[in-house]
């Protein structure tokens, strides 16, 4: 970065080289050590050097078909692009006009930053944001997601507006605070439908990171009792530890008769269905209640067959949800700071950003019962670390 | 009815007789015509003597298929039932402790009269109340579906509790009052998508006497565009003159195509679908804006195969809606009393309570165009008017 | 209770007198002990047998100026009222139709049963009923709000609506089981200014039980800083066990000076007023920031001068709450069943109910600094207990 | 202008000058015409030619008191600055990435673009900014409010950020169009009690432009029955047309009285107060039902005694609005462009810009009965116009 830059602060005790190791995407499956130089943050932006940063399912689809914005966008499977989302860092320098943030301050991000100017940032709804990839040329509306249409975190610097910017305690290890952008997914769906779940039921469907944090997160705000549904006892039983009242393994029990047991016989208020398939979805339509709600926080890649005669006939609502909205990632790490759940358990394995290959194949292939592997751009190369 | 019943009134100027005429259910499509004891209202309900009642199609569903009790209660096809749903009246006699009405009044009826001790009627969310059908025998909480799990409309009297009465005004003749309930379903569509429209852009699939009339509701609450798609153009043509602003004919447009182009390209913000088909749904998914809502007011018999994975990345949110709820009917009476929109033109036939088998035979097998068929318990039998 | 009641069910295990010792009021400041005929319930209600009562300060002003019906429905000032509101229990037998609950279940109980038939209750705000206090004689439209309008629980049995009836855990003691009521009230206020506190600002002003355990509330809802602001360094202290980040004794601080300097100049983002005075209220308004939200808890007994200009300008809205709406009493025991904040730490004194004047003199005169004074109906009498 | 700036576009039909006419602040209730550089259109930003402006009580305010920039910000009464904030105008330049809108196009405007980065503006409340005033210097966090802390319309040319632009149908006078941001503040208010008012009683304290206005826009909610409540009986007059269902001057009438009597003793559901005085909030607070809502649209200048008992007993929510936040002005136009109540009857005056001292002192003193003067910046001079 040219430190030079008008209105742009930097510090002496964080200096900014000019360029910076990144990886960068070439053709489908192919990803390439490189260097590129250290962006430089505009109005309202920071730039954060990045400390660590988790791998995403999204990640790996990214990697092989290349970004959304090709899809949406019509751009070309773009070469060069830098994926990785889910980074947490320092910043490093503060565009023109920045008093929110310091230099030095630790700070995990979120991914979208909404465009200000579209009917729905103005809603609050900036994960919808109708610019979204519209940050190219002459079109460029300031929407960006980064490791998504602008890039992202698989490199030592990146810019980030200052809205997807979450403060870090001090208390909290950088591994962890890769994590607070999935639990805000989790708060997010959780916000969607409505918030209040103290004392009511939710059954979580797959647990993922998103599906093991939402029952983190349903079990924080209260929500009682806690089920999670899925098929394998190890993920299952770090769901128990993370406030799951109640697990269920489909292939020992039927889970909607358990949902309805564990609720007279009336079904679940809320369904939080991160599976992404036809089964779970359909699951879910059938163990909620009359009146209660769906949260769809995965989906298959094609369309599905499902009960919709249900669905209506029970007056049942269903919230297909995008990243983390409505600040949702804030709340998330309000709970992370205090420990109200133990997001640290679905942290499994480190690697340095230099072993990234290896990282990303151990997320891909779920090597050792992987679930969130960390990179980390600091400490010796390919250094591997067990969970904490 | 028993006029001597504790704590129940009744006027000399409107006497009651013991006995009714009453439609009821034999075994399947069979309706015999035969007499009923006048039922005596209870606690915080009146008797309504029925002036006109509307026929909608799924009264043709129970009569075939028999209440939907038989399916979520347990019940066996129960012969003797009484459907008949979209009535109104006059207040005959009031309940023991109702003082909200008066005997004369003309008033239309909600179906949904919840339970008031369930969660959801507790949040107001009467019409998905979880004690549905629970108004026999040892379980009786109260609730009451007049023409679904208790007895309706097709007939001269009937209980309602005064939750479900909203008054109809001097100058609305008893075919419009029949038609509020249908617009309150419309209403009730609207209010779960948020209500605030004015400004946004509505499509309604499916101009049945629902999508007509939420076309009417959405141009009242300020939509603007309001698109009506469908199939044929008499119907569309009435639609245009409700409040949309544009109607598409699918077998000559490209509906989602016009949609594009009358949004600069975004898509539509909120979707009612009322045709209930597979085409219908996925018209909607691809139609709807980035953030945007649909409203599932129809439903097909079986499962369907939905493009879930629009919906997921599109952030986009489903409503299921039953019936009326949120007090929607009152919004809507509120509106065709000063003639927003005008109700009358989805009437189109009326006939006496003998015909009621003609009455429905029109409405099934849509004679004459029917749209809207009204039967009126007084007047000369088997007289039939055009709508007005 | 006569036990041949038609359709109320009892159980030999728990067999019920005929009559029941209860407290009741005589001119103002006059309470007697006598005897009462036990209560018989109806459709929708339960009879509660009373295991403990706490006393809340509303309890001493309408033993002072009579219940609020006087005031609101033009009763007199009436003689043989059994007042107290925050009781606990054991149900000791059914009224008609009654399946929600099974005869020795615990329960503590809301204070307010709507009507279930006007605008309010068919909203879900129950708390703000229409027909308030609209329970005797012609006029009975069900409402009862016990120990405020209908009897209450200085006495040995109570009738409740279901819908007023929280269970208690096994893990939970009757005394705590007591200020479950309160806690909802906390919680009701937290859930009109919208729920989602989650690293948010909190300040609450007013370390009675109501301010107290909204600090208890606001901290499990993840709000941050949650500020406790009053004048006894005792109060402040069990504030900051209960969860406050920060406490502030008016006495050595300037309030308004703290809370702006922990929001970065700002102000708070939600202010819960349990004061009740017109220095607190302006207090309130001077320390929330624009845009932010104010719960006014409690109340003065006049009109007082506020700084409306502040409001305006700032965009703030203000709540004024009563009682314990919206179902929060669930969430609230939802949180304090899994012990998220002590409740405990606000009971300090227990009575046998025999020795009621003894207690509420403890409560009024906050003898040995009394926050909460329990009474309770077993054990032997005049027994008194230190606070857990 | 210097239509060489790089990104920004211009149109050889819309030549821009140099420099343009504006009125600017002197002294205390100094006004003098001088000319200013035309501003130059930033990123999401165009230039407005204007072409209209109504005057606001709160110029009036601003050219005695200064701009609230000066209370909030620290600002001394700084000279050079030009008020005015309800104009209209024709699109003249695009900022850099703009192509929402074209050149040519009629556009009003909303005072209110939010920084876009602080909390609020990230719930979409922009006009309660945390960042409001915050645009100078070395803080520029871009927040505008044109006409109170930038400089606003009594010129020729504006900067507006197109959150703040409407479109203008080509049916709408220039005149109608600048009262479309007052309907706005009063369909704010509106959205901020829930929006959903059709079939509600709302009563409307003080017929000044907004409050006129909010009575056209109640009604065209479906609100009923509307109530105005006044003084003079000629705004009364303006206010039944505008879709008021009942007036009340409170010389003759006692307007608590009429509102009870309305509403079957109960009270109004909402209470929309545009006088703010100390009388007209307590007439309110009085009349206002249980569990009803007031919107404060209006303020004194000094703290006022308010019965806040009765607010809390009663349950009421007060909600102190600032501005036309939640794109309200947007539905307002939804309205206006369907002639759904007829804005232009407030529209008393017009003037040429040249002459705004002449129409700022028609609105001061109540010039012939004036409520709404517009300036507009063609045609000849002095010309003065009735009210259409």
């Amino acid at each position: 970065m040219s430190t030079s830059s008008p209105g742009v602060r930097t510090s002496p005790e964080m200096p900014i080289p000019e360029r910076m190791k990144a990886w960068v995407l070439g053709g489908p499956d192919e990803l390439f050590q490189t260097t590129k130089p250290v962006p430089m943050p505009g109005r309202a932006e920071v730039l954060v050097r990045i400390d660590a940063v988790a791998i995403c399912a999204t990640d790996l689809e990214i990697i092989h078909y290349g970004s959304p914005a090709k899809f949406q966008g019509g751009l070309p499977f773009h070469k060069n692009f830098t994926p990785g989302h889910e980074y947490m860092g320092t910043v490093a320098a503060l565009g023109p006009g920045v008093d929110e943030y310091r230099i030095g301050e630790r700070v995990t991000v979120e991914i979208h930053a909404g465009c200000g100017q579209c009917k729905r940032c103005r809603q609050g709804m900036y994960t919808a944001c109708l610019n979204y990839g519209q940050n190219y040329g002459d079109v460029d509306k300031g929407h960006r997601a980064n490791g998504f249409t602008t890039d992202g975190g698989f490199c030592e610097y990146q810019v980030n507006n200052i809205n997807t910017l979450v403060r870090v305690p001090d208390s909290m290890t950088d591994e962890e605070a890769t994590l607070v952008v999935t639990a805000g997914t989790s708060m997010y769906g959780l916000t969607e439908l409505g918030g209040l779940v103290a004392g009511e039921s939710v059954v979580v469907i797959g647990p993922g990171p998103i599906g093991l944090l939402a029952a983190g997160v349903a079990k924080a705000l209260g929500a009682t009792p806690v089920v999670l549904v899925g098929t394998r006892d190890g993920r299952l039983e770090i769901g128990r530890k993370l406030g799951a009242d109640r697990v269920v393994n489909v292939k020992n029990e039927d889970a909607v008769a358990v949902v309805k047991e564990l609720t007279r016989g009336l079904g679940a208020d809320y369904v939080i269905e991160c599976a992404g398939t036809q089964d779970a979805i359909n699951m879910a339509t059938a163990m909620v209640n009359r009146g209660g709600k769906i949260c769809l926080a995965a989906f298959p890649h094609d369309p599905v067959t499902v009960d919709l005669p249900q669905i209506v006939r029970n007056n049942v609502y269903l919230y297909g949800i995008r990243g983390e909205g409505r600040s949702a990632t804030h709340r998330a790490m309000a709970f992370m700071a205090e420990r109200r759940f133990d997001a640290r358990l679905v942290h499994t394995h480190s690697f340095h950003l230099d072993d990234l290959p290896e990282a990303l194949r151990h997320a891909r292939d779920r090597v050792d019962d992987a679930i969130k592997v960390v990179v980390k751009t600091r400490g010796a190369a390919a250094q591997r670390l067990a969970a904490e």
